[in-house]
């Protein structure tokens, strides 16, 4: 299926297409009205410490959902929906290693996995590009470009790392709606944590992203920093956790939730 | 000490004299522009199921913070603070009786017990208060009536139960400030869950709350419910928790945070 034709599908439809094999693309695009979702499943083992790393660092990890363990079922993002087949693309790491890139985890499914949904920037980024305020990576065909800080996230458990940061670019007079239209969304990362200055958070070289793509910036305008969801997954490397299994990165999973329902 | 003596002091202060034991009273009033936060104490074993109750039931048990297992410290709301000390008064629970209502609580104290601290109406009450908007339990001298609601939380594990809510009467012109007000404040129940209409929501009689005292409507005033921080309290009662601490009602612990750090 075209991402033309997948493009205008209720949100179920679109998942039963994606369960079925019959997409198998990134979901930047699809469904813009609809929350999308990052994804991180774990043994039950460190679940908690997780979720504590998470209510920690609110800004890079927000919590959407927590699934009871042995449930693939997201009840209140997705009622019916199935984690293990509605997700894209997965990446399945065997003890910090990356084991595969499946459309589907039917095979590495356990009874102790918990699954959590946490809010990605599609809902912000959404709202932006309705402001009419402009995307340079999106014009750019490019990956948003993503920094590891020098900010170190309040540890929980074995879990522990720098907070990682995506970048935009816009100018000085955008810079004030850019910042208030984002901190509408605190579920979604919610206003930048920074704004110009690169070297304050750590970041040498804007040129050399540490994941994603560099983006131009254009005379005039000020490189501006998000929390990112990168963040718990550096953090979950640094734990040594056995198990991990994550969407693909840009194969999110997509939920029924509309994105102002998450708006204040 | 007296409140009025009370009234001005730091918060490392107020907590430094509650430790010594020289206040033991409910601490409404208290440092109003600091936060106060419920709390709550339970073993390891149960913290990943409260958490994840916490999470799916935000409005009722907004998290600001969970302690590592065994350490008394909350070390982002008030460094150095100690909360088997410095909460003027506990309830403990012992296979859900009420086993005391200590002073402080050194000597259940365990290596596997976390603390959550959850956030409270005070601070929506005092941004209501500077706004010109009154509160009537305050101007009648009761505690602020509460009741046990026909909506159900969402379970998680052992914990599950009805939301409970507590009620304050506006005029009907009043309600939209106060509907605004309170919502800017999420981490601390946010706005109200219903505006008039007791049946609604399942309450018979406002007479007759099931905590906290009645307050008197005056003609023209609606009654409006917001979430209640003894809802989870009445979840860990359900669960059967073999050991559980609370602050004792009114009594709460007092942040270094301010208010506003919470505004949105």
């Amino acid at each position: 299926m075209s991402v033309s034709e997948m493009r205008e599908l209720p949100p179920a439809e679109l998942r039963a297409a994606i369960r079925a094999g019959e997409y198998t693309g990134p979901t930047g695009g699809l469904a813009r009205r609809r929350v999308q979702a990052n994804l991180v499943i774990l043994p039950e083992e460190y679940a908690f410490d997780f979720l504590k790393f998470c209510v920690r660092n609110p800004k890079p990890c927000p919590v959407l959902e927590v699934t009871d363990a042995g449930s693939p079922e997201p009840a209140a993002l997705a009622p019916g929906a199935d984690l293990r087949t509605d997700v894209p693309r997965y990446r399945v790491y065997e003890d910090g290693r990356l084991a595969g890139e499946p459309v589907e985890i039917t095979a590495y499914w356990r009874r102790d996995l918990v699954a959590f949904l946490l809010g990605c920037s599609f809902t912000f980024e959404t709202a932006l590009l309705a402001a009419g305020l402009r995307l340079a990576h999106v014009e750019q065909g490019r990956n948003v470009p993503m920094y590891v800080t020098n900010r170190e996230c309040v540890p929980s458990g074995p879990f522990s790392g720098p907070m990682v940061v995506s970048m935009r670019p816009y100018r000085a007079d955008e810079i004030p709606r850019v910042v208030s239209i984002t901190g509408r969304y605190p579920a979604m990362h919610g206003a930048p944590v920074h704004v110009g200055d690169p070297a304050g958070l750590g970041i040498g070289d804007l040129s050399r992203p540490d994941f994603g793509e560099p983006v131009e910036l254009e005379e005039g305008q000020i490189p501006v920093f998000w929390a990112c969801g990168v963040t718990p997954q550096v953090a979950i490397r640094n734990a040594g956790v056995p198990l991990v299994i994550t969407h693909s990165p840009g194969h999110m999973f997509i939920t029924d939730r509309l994105n102002p329902e998450y708006e204040i």
